[in-house]
């Protein structure tokens, strides 16, 4: 399995007294179908996995898996702040029929080494043993930071499973790095949808991120442009899309969640410690159309009501 | 409460096969109790909270609330990388008969301001109405550092239960400023063994910390003689706790588990990702014979089996 | 004045005592120009800026323009960690004939905020008033990071002649905001020989950096490729140049300097604290020819004599 | 030489248009002098050492060493971000009659290592080797963080005119068996004023700081009351100096030099980056009333006119 193209992060759908709201995964999974994705990566980072239960995990995963249908691959996010927990997820997730499995390292107790990091990974791995396993990389929000470089060949033998890396760090060097170390077996899945293309420049076939949710439009044309050669295009629209960026980062936490409720597909407040600032629906509605990007997202603009808590 | 003297920040027991060992905690506790210790902190970090699943941890916590049986107040540790699982525990913690609560900032998605932090401390805390909250400042795991000092500020008014902070950095200042804004509702529990004479010159009067799972007589001694004006014995004596501190640095994680199974209280393995070196006791108890810690201890040093996994 | 392509961070050469070596200079930039490329930037990073004192890097800058004497245009870094000593190589920079400017941020007493640094870098590009000015964002020396975005906002006004910043960080959204944020007056010059594929793709059309001593026509066909829209091609030489930079990692500091010998441009060692391995030029020109960078070098490799201190 | 008490971090003078201001130093030695110091460190951070060139920081250190004329030992801080010119200056001091010099660790090119510090450290002690050296420990600023006690045990034999350290971190660990590594040979002077109760609870005898330029009477007080065990005074007076650092921290990086024109012993303003606030000067006297540590200053409290950049 390779992912070519755009796997989205997918949000997890919350009520607004924030409990999870399992009925709101069909439509959402269908809506998410009809933006020509090549995969749904569910209970991630955007989908607040840290922010939810285990029991609340599995049931959201299943939510998405049975909605899927079978029209687009599912990997599930089973990583968390200890192996314990993740194992219980993963062999959740391989008995719910997913299509993959990934993995943030720990990041209370965090690995002091590559080696301990491998260990850790392959235990989870090993609940789940028909699954292809990714390593989730994200340094930002782990505090782990080792070359992935160095966890590729340090785990190629130990984790059978191991199909590649969701990659979410700024050192594209050991990006392109690991690209190459065994492109036939390792798929290097970008995790930047503001460089995006830079990704591509290296090399990347695919990318997993959260504005994909919304604005997979902008991606599709720029990768089109990218692959015809139009660089110019290509890079007006990766130029909008770090608009796009600096615009969640002005409105805050909710801000994501905000733009699906602005396009129609509401899925909720999100929960602590994050902020919820659906009060500035309007004024994010707007600033969305002042840069030029409503033309480009997956729904048309609508203001919404205040949804949050 | 208030708590004087040493808080004991307990282990979790696991067996050899890393399954949780509750038919250890009575027996544990009843040493635990013979250490005069002022209180048993249980589920925290030296108890390898984010190694366990949610309903391991309240089956620990409970085993420890039974066991102690009104002989030692028992803090339980609920704080873990989201806000919904840590009122499950809290709420849990509470109905078991907990004497309190309390909880580390969330270290996934991180509070990005002192507001934040506070609410997310305020939602633990309403799910145990009846129980004190201590808040456990930790930034070397947890990623969040803000002064304890503006938190404090914040939140008295917010979170009713609020009744001090487990406070483990090195911030000195912040902790004697924390530690006078309001002393007769606030309790600062200093969290550096290896230091705590520093804490106790700038008023501390209560200590949570690991190493008084194995050598509370050191710590004990240290404190009467610092009481007694004996600077320069208190002073011997914390140098000899900072030598133990370096040997368990230098052996690695397990090493704490090691000396528990070292002066027969085996507690077992840890989990992953930290890494059992059980292989090293005889060499660590020749160590701790060698710095002269072996007459401090909390009992005689015996040299064990590997348990390890 | 822009740069298109690649402008070299020039070594300065030291004798095997570690004294300046000024007579060397000459036939470096003859060999510099010859390797065309659009620029040398003198007395930076990869100059050892720091491990000079203030009439050493006067004397190291007139020599390098003196040599250049008009063939390719010399941009001289004044930063350091002062503002006074930065005016005064400033001044000294412009009345030697320097075609340009550029200063990192002061590193011991770092600016707290953007305002503070735009007032430090202009307070320094006053003292060489009709010089242009590049602020060189390198966080990792300097510790200072702020968006370079905000930079040139509040910097556009307060410093007349801000030409552009030279760019060497890994956020590459930021890079691509700076690019558009006023492209007619500023340019961001590319500072990662190792990504510089990416920054090409976002729209950099020169980089600054060091490989591009020994390596550069590696880069000059890279760039060629990525012109042509041969990506396949570019990309295989930006791996090349990956594999490269691990080298460099892997040999230490004076892993540079030892390839210009090898190539027979010696430029002698490094100033402590960076440590000189030149007893290893045997062992890197074997590398060097494993990883198949050979054929790209600026000159033969040559297996030279030790010459460190 | 040992120092007992306190040495003071003095500030450089500077004229209102950021001029050197060599005449006032001897005054402003006389009045340190009759603060009861043990010791003067000059040209260190306080001094604003990298705000200087070279030969302002040799006349400033030949200023302040006339003008004690051996009333009072002063130790002369050469350290600066590369090792030429801390060569330099340390030959400087030795032939101007310093009693001793410091340096910190290189900080744009960090060293590596304990060996790589070491090494540079030794390189600059060869340049006065006649005088006793201290290392400056001071990771804030620097970056570079090694435990003391690993570059004590590496240092000892590399440079024999090593004397001790000054100790400006919060690992109060490592402080203590520093101090207890070779307390025959090795001095660790203190460094944090703010928490110095602390440093002397666990064995410090000395302590060199800032606010001993203007708030001398109260750490006096605080240590003749630790002497004589009382605990209780000796903590609302720390208590007292932590409000103050507050108030430092909340005035911004003038504020040590406004407190200095507030008790009537003016040096000037500061140098970029740090931003001068001499605005607030009333504002500031207010608030040092307010807290209370005005009998506790080095001279009576007045208003001072605005002198600042």
């Amino acid at each position: 399995m390779k992912f070519k193209g755009l796997v989205v992060a997918a949000n997890t759908p919350f009520q607004s007294d924030l409990e999870l709201d399992l009925e709101r995964i069909p439509s959402l999974t269908d809506y998410l179908v009809g933006q020509k994705l090549a995969g749904l990566f569910v209970c991630g980072s955007t989908g607040e996995c840290s922010g939810m239960t285990a029991p609340e995990r599995k049931a959201a995963a299943g939510a998405f898996i049975k909605a899927a249908a079978g029209r687009i691959p599912v990997i599930v996010h089973v990583g968390s702040d200890g192996v314990r927990e993740s194992q219980e997820l993963a062999a959740h997730a391989e008995s719910a029929g997913a299509d993959a499995i990934a993995a943030v390292a720990p990041y209370y107790f965090r690995p002091g080494s590559v080696a301990e990091l491998v260990d850790a990974m392959a235990q989870i791995s090993e609940a789940a043993p028909k699954l292809p396993f990714y390593f989730y990389h994200i340094p930002a929000l782990t505090g782990v930071n080792f070359p992935v470089l160095d966890f590729l060949k340090a785990a190629e033998k130990r984790i059978p499973m191991l199909a590649g890396v969701k990659f979410t760090y700024e050192n594209l060097m050991d990006f392109q790095l690991s690209l190459n170390y065994d492109p036939e077996r390792f798929q290097l899945l970008f995790g930047r949808d503001e460089i995006l293309l830079a990704g591509l420049a290296l090399g990347a076939e695919g990318g997993v991120g959260s504005t994909y949710n919304y604005a997979a439009p902008l991606y599709h044309r720029m990768i089109a442009a990218f692959r015809q050669g139009d660089m110019e295009t290509a890079r007006k629209l990766q130029l909008l899309s770090q608009k796009l960026v600096l615009l969640l980062m002005r409105f805050g936490g909710s801000a994501g969640k905000q733009i699906m409720e602005l396009i129609g597909q509401p899925v909720g407040p999100v929960r602590p410690p994050t902020r919820n600032t659906f009060e500035t629906n309007a004024e994010l509605a707007a600033a969305l159309r002042a840069i030029g990007v409503a033309p480009y997202l997956g729904g048309e603009l609508v203001i919404g009501d205040r949804i949050g808590a």
